[in-house]
């Protein structure tokens, strides 16, 4: 099945293997008269760029977004949005044992046993090098929010055991540290932790957590595409996330109803949430609270040591997965994180105008 | 928008409000030939009746399933499947302060603020009687998945923070005990917890867990309707759910790549892994272990404490919720995530069926 | 596949078979505060109803609507709206060869090709009654279309070779023949021409077309989802419909491009356009004029000859189809043709709602 | 709402317009395993390419498809395929009043209408070369639909009243002469009269047929995404068609019963007809007689005559469209048919895959 659009509206087809000729999007639906430029995605596809730190590959990709089509003057047509990006190394070089065995904690052998083979140059459609279509996407989407008041922010919450306490947030300085995490302080512990983890030819994983603000309330179609069910879906189809949770998510479950309920309350005509426990929903519709999303993030796959494997002719063996990777994957996924977020929103929010019929009348007559 | 359908293949669409006529699902595209009586499907509707235990509500519900259509001499046509089950109680009476305040921890505000008005009578649609349709529609989709091998079995893991250790499992359990918990003695004390729940007029969360056994490798469909994906979707999209995780979850975030890498090996000419922290997933698709995913579950939000609010013209005040309500919606929702599974597991195995130019050839030559 | 759902925003999802308890539709993503009552609904099943001429069937079917859902103290609510009629006629009968033969011109054999069985009473889900979903649904979404100004107005246009020219045109002739042809006097000719038919025991097709006036212009979503294409598909998938054709459709293959295109003008700050060959169209979106669309409408295949079949065993043999059977469809498909084509409208026009970013901005700040 | 998105299954998105960087589509969900190359694609595309006769535009456009992805080693990988054209012509020239003025006969008044504003260099996205992308899909479900014994062939059955009749046809003649007529006499009639046209400044219509044989039956999804429902829409959403009709058309409208049906019968062990009056499909599932399809072309509306039209600011003026156009679209069309038939039955056929519950276990276990 055609597994590589989503949404409704608002919607994208990404395409592209790591070693292909290219990696792109094609986003349709966008209104028309948003202005854009390939400024506005690149600054979003830097943020996703690998040699940014020392806990992230040392290749060089430059990862130049072209905009092919639906762009006019300067501002979107109405017509599919097309971004495409060029790989830069498609080099045929020897692929070693990843052709023929199965890399433990990757998506080789589930390839192989949906479509017969696979592009097994470094991962194929299963690589990182996936996401840039989403990216290219989500930044097309957040200009969208942005205009209508709405702003998402991601950050890593933690890395390993290394978890920031909401109190000791810090926004600014997301940008500040290579981690993005928002404390410096917690970001230097980590990358204390990440070192060790390198030297034990060892990986980790970590949070990310991504606020909306600004949203209105009532966005979300029940009982099917809520916003938390949207946003899941739309989170956890990003490789290396393990589980996605809104609001108190897990601790809800440990938590007692009395604790749990946000209270309403009135002030100069606008109805708020003395708390949000919820998270932002309710009934799976936005609350007008700040949406607070989360995904666990597991350790990246790829690590220096020996791994018991098999063959794809279904003999033991053991691998050794060489070459540079990321010992944490987390802090390139924040904007993935953000990406996906924002894609789902501008979708609900187009969605939503249709919701009642003094609408259509106030739009039509 | 049309947020009632759920699925592309196997495609559903619920209706009904609590205090309506009725309420009722139809199952579009379920292939013809499967064996199918009204007993299958009441056997499930029956899992998440009330008054069942002293922690569910006593009201009584006969919840009694009619199939209008798609079923011929005893086996589904492949036409559409139209399930009604008749609302016992419609009388009118007192709603009080419901009517017009917003409750909170529940979508009555949310409701307002996105349709203009809402049918205040017991919660209308963000009612749990909505899940009437999911889990008859999911009876059917079980029905078909076993006839393919496949197995779900779903219980409740936790109940506040009495949570059951994997190692004390015990599936026999389960339906033993009125909270559908896997171990008996667990069960008890979590009914000591809940008992005292309800004394201080409070509630409890909790975590359901399923288990999905027999699925072969390679379902889902990358990149964006992967399996973990979309059964995040369909399970966040149950009321109440906050969060979900798929294998180690939300653990991994804080685990490293060393442990969390399931490694591969070969027996007898079929491909195993060592263990599952993946939960039977990789790179979106199945890898052929069970799958295991766990919900979170927030705490009743009906509570018969006085609670702040706002009526629906933004004037503070107070409410106490009245009527008997479950003090945790935990052991009725064990059958709607199974149901939700079973649903978006016959879909995907359905699109799976086109996967490679050989299936075709197979099929039609 | 999941084939009985039709629309994206304004969507419904028909059942029921000829025979079975009873047919019906789920309207969901209509617009919350649309007066509606059961009465709006019935008056539109009653156009389709049998009985009500010599020339349709004298079956006694009363065809009550019940709304189960999605109404709330007189509007929608916002939810689904599910519309439920019994089947009055469902004793076990003699079906004879109909059981066991291939009526020509049927569904039968392609049933039995498609899911291995069918449901041989009376056609089933190839009946006739399949439509009283569209039409049940047709009917709010034409009283939502009137709300805005939308008006449609469908009728006979030629029974068999017997066709009104368009200058002879009395639109209030309409409702006063039981053919629903807007000239009596060609009722009249057509009248005595169906009785001929009936002699014979043969039976005659015709065209139905449908005007829909008040649209404004830019609706349709190029490329797939035009509204010509949208249009075609919805009135298309009417059993026995075999071509539909926008303004001058096929005779425009046959016209100079001097003659078929349409002379813009302005007038008092309004932009028109001198003819309308394009049927309302352009580039697949609403011109502003008025949309004429045609379907051509193929005999009854029930006649009271013997015709050449075979069983489902593969034998040849003979069929003589008895019973009572319309010697034309026409007049009763006639409020079908409009209800698809008030469904296809509705929904097309929430889908314009966010075609441009200023609506976005107008919308939500 | 995102228009630019074709399929369910077999699903494509197409972009570009004529004047911007490049055109192109993703294909998803294409099985695994097809071999396909560039070559396999450019055969296609060179049949929609003008500069082929002399009633074709002289513009030399190279049109040279670029496969961007989804293609391993010569076969489909299962991942979506990207396919690009780059446009060679973007100069920037002078508009001269097309910037301001509304075609007649064109999409410039209802694009602005829509969207605000309009990419007006040719078109923009409602020029002809938006079918390079349809085309380049095309080619790809036509080879997906070869393996499985399905065959299209699309001609020009008419240009203006020059119609071949069908015990005429010489299918072998289609590739002999520029017009793709099936029949070279004809043909030579036809090219007279279009250079009739040409020297009076004017174009013509025509209807393009296309055959489909080798369609097991039972293709189609009742009761919306019907074979001819779905055909229906696929063609009627290529620019300058206007009618769309299968087998008899819009003569069974004039036709009587006993002539319209078909006679089943039986030989070999095998279920036929005797006529194909209902053009391959009963109750919207083929019946496994040749589909035959017909869509009416209007005539180009780009024609050298002064035309009367209105500015974008709604002045009355007149305009005369300049530049070299065909004076028939018809020829070029033909292979744009044939494509969105493919690409339509190709999504049902793998739609069609689970149907039956045997098919279900005879894949699983």
């Amino acid at each position: 099945m055609a597994g590589s659009t989503y949404g409704t509206l608002f919607k994208i087809t990404t395409w592209g293997e790591s070693h292909g000729a290219a990696v792109g999007v094609v986003i349709d639906g966008c209104p028309a008269g948003l202005p854009l430029s390939g400024e506005d995605i690149q600054l979003y596809l830097d943020r996703r760029r690998p040699g940014q730190s020392r806990f992230t590959t040392a290749r060089q990709e430059a990862d130049r977004a072209e905009i092919l089509s639906g762009v006019f003057e300067g501002k979107t047509a109405g017509t599919p949005i097309s971004v495409m990006v060029r790989n830069q190394d498609q080099r045929s070089r020897d692929y070693g044992k990843i052709k023929d065995c199965y890399r433990p904690g990757h998506a080789d052998y589930t390839f192989d046993a949906k479509y017969g083979f696979r592009d097994y140059r470094g991962g194929g459609r299963s690589s990182g090098r996936e996401t840039i279509g989403r990216v290219a996407a989500g930044a097309v989407a957040a200009k969208l929010l942005e205009r209508l008041g709405i702003k998402l922010t991601a950050y890593t919450r933690s890395i390993g055991n290394i978890t920031i306490p909401e109190e000791e947030y810090d926004l600014s300085a997301v940008t500040e540290n290579s981690l993005y995490m928002p404390n410096n302080s917690y970001a230097e512990k980590a990358s204390v932790f990440l070192e060790e983890c390198m030297k034990n030819k060892d990986s980790s994983g970590g949070v990310i957590e991504c606020r909306i603000t600004g949203i209105p309330a009532g966005i979300g179609e029940p009982v099917f595409d809520k916003l938390d069910a949207c946003l899941s879906k739309g989170i956890m189809s990003i490789g290396a996330v393990k589980g996605v949770e809104i609001g108190d998510g897990f601790l809800s479950a440990d938590a007692l109803g009395s604790c749990s309920n946000d209270a309403f309350y009135s002030s100069d005509g606008r109805i708020s949430k003395r708390a949000n426990h919820s998270g932002g929903t309710l009934g799976g519709m936005s609350d007008g609270s700040p949406v607070i999303i989360r995904a666990a993030v597991k350790p990246t796959p790829s690590i220096a040591r020996e791994q018991e494997t098999v063959t794809s002719d279904g003999e033991n063996t053991v691998i050794t997965v060489t070459g540079r990777h990321d010992p944490v994957i987390v802090p390139r996924a924040v904007v993935v994180v953000e990406s996906m977020a924002a894609l789902t929103l501008a979708d609900l929010l187009m969605a939503n105008m249709s919701s009642r019929m003094e609408y259509l009348e106030r739009f039509y007559i």
